[in-house]
């Protein structure tokens, strides 16, 4: 990692932690401990890996940062939404998380399922509240674009499909359409979300982004199913080896260990190429491909 | 009830049923599990109160029937969405539901989860994909207004002060202002959506139609109370006694039934002395009024 990524990343870390903390409500609004639930879920954790795409993409159309930051903060809030309800004794029945306990250990069932469910609500809240586009028209592609990636068609599908499939034998092609769903596709939104702050672009090179947001989708599931097998769950801040337990298909256990490293460098390559046209704009871009492959957490 | 408002109710009900199918994904869309369950959640049940005040509103600004359509669909997938959670083993823990095994009984507690999840996201992707308003801009207000309503300074919020609050003594004021968000966010949210699909108003009518709103929200939940406390589960659909078995505070518990239902007659006076200089346009408004503050189930 360059000095000048990490620089980056903390800023908009820092950025994003101060903004998420504005838009959630203060934890003494009524109901006190609802919105506890809520802001303990969210703040004071997390790579921000979905915030730092909207910034990476945003830079590439000169997008203003007060934009990016509530963008950020939408998808940021989604994906905190999907952890609360995933870690539900229901679904996963994990009791840590970031290293803390989950939000429904922390706060009871009732609460994590109201957090979840209004965390959601305040992603749609913010992106329809401020001026984050230069049309109203292209805001409400924005809106459409993050509720297509949340629902049963997008992340939530591929939950179901997650949920469903416990047990089975998937093939590499179904993993992927349920990576595809339960981790794509929200991070697709936010590069694309990213790329609506600004100026306008060429469908030819929104089409880029998305290609780039696709392969670094994939790349990311990858080398997280890489380090479960790796990990402990000291370094994960997060229960490891749990997939393998639970018998579920990881590209480790359909393609071996080398062979899932190999993809993922494979992977990363696709991503750099596609974005190579937009030169230094996509500087943080390439960065992050960097940094979502090599890292190790 | 008169000829012409059941007719007109049978008219929208049978629409909105149309429409709730036709913006809900296929029950064999993947995950197939996820959209059966979404769909049982959804169709075929309900009277429909909220779209049925979109439409009513929507008739004073002689709103397109099309964007009433899509906007009671979208008020009806958050109402369907928060039935669903609310009924959960973790909430509520209710069994019966509009005369059918509640979600969760019938389809488990992640699918529930999920999809009152994937309910909620429709609404929003519902809102931001058909043209609604005559503006854009108008249409952000619309999705602002109705994730307003529904996150944790509204509908979910009113849901966890209901559930923070079990076993606790609640006065007037917090019963009402638990009630103001948990039910009546949602059915003011109903009322101004419509209002925005058709031509522009003054503020002074919006604010009329807004008074009109928050009376009837409240008119409706102390008949909520009132035919808890006489009907029973046959009549109810659902089950019947709960709140007073769960030693929670009720319009009855507090004012004593004909109190209660004086109050009741007092809320739909104030909400149509309101809304009378619309004469004509607002006549649904005038019979919804009365349809829910005269109704049996």
């Amino acid at each position: 990692m360059t000095l000048e990524f990490n620089l980056w990343m903390q800023g908009v870390q820092s950025q994003m932690e101060q903004a998420l903390s504005a838009v959630l409500p203060a934890q003494d609004a009524i109901p006190a401990q609802l919105h506890t639930a809520m802001r303990y879920s969210v703040l004071d954790g997390g790579k921000r890996v979905r915030p730092l795409l909207v910034f990476a993409a945003g830079a590439v159309v000169n997008a203003p940062f007060e934009r990016l930051q509530y963008v950020g903060a939408a998808v940021e809030l989604i994906h905190a939404y999907s952890l609360v309800h995933d870690d539900m004794p229901a679904m996963d029945n994990d009791v840590l998380r970031r290293g803390k306990p989950t939000c429904h250990v922390a706060f009871g069932e009732a609460s994590a399922l109201l957090a979840g469910d209004a965390l959601q609500t305040l992603a749609f809240d913010l992106l329809s509240m401020h001026t984050l586009a230069d049309s109203a028209s292209h805001q409400l592609t924005m809106v459409n674009i993050l509720a297509r990636a949340s629902g049963s068609l997008g992340m939530c599908g591929g939950q179901g499909i997650d949920l469903y499939s416990v047990g089975q034998a998937l093939s590499l092609t179904e993993l992927e359409r349920m990576h595809g769903l339960k981790t794509g596709a929200l991070i697709r939104a936010a590069v694309l979300l990213g790329s609506y702050c600004g100026e306008a672009i060429s469908d030819e090179d929104r089409h880029r982004l998305d290609y780039y947001a696709r392969c670094i989708g994939l790349a990311f599931q990858v080398v997280d199913d890489i380090l479960d097998e790796e990990a402990d769950s000291a370094t994960l801040g997060k229960t490891a080896g749990k997939d393998a337990a639970n018998n579920k298909p990881t590209y480790v256990s359909l393609l071996g260990l080398a062979a899932a490293k190999e993809k993922a460098a494979e992977l990363k390559a696709d991503a750099l190429a596609m974005i190579a046209p937009f030169g230094e704009k996509a500087r943080h871009l390439v960065m992050l491909a960097d940094f979502i492959v090599e890292r190790s957490s």
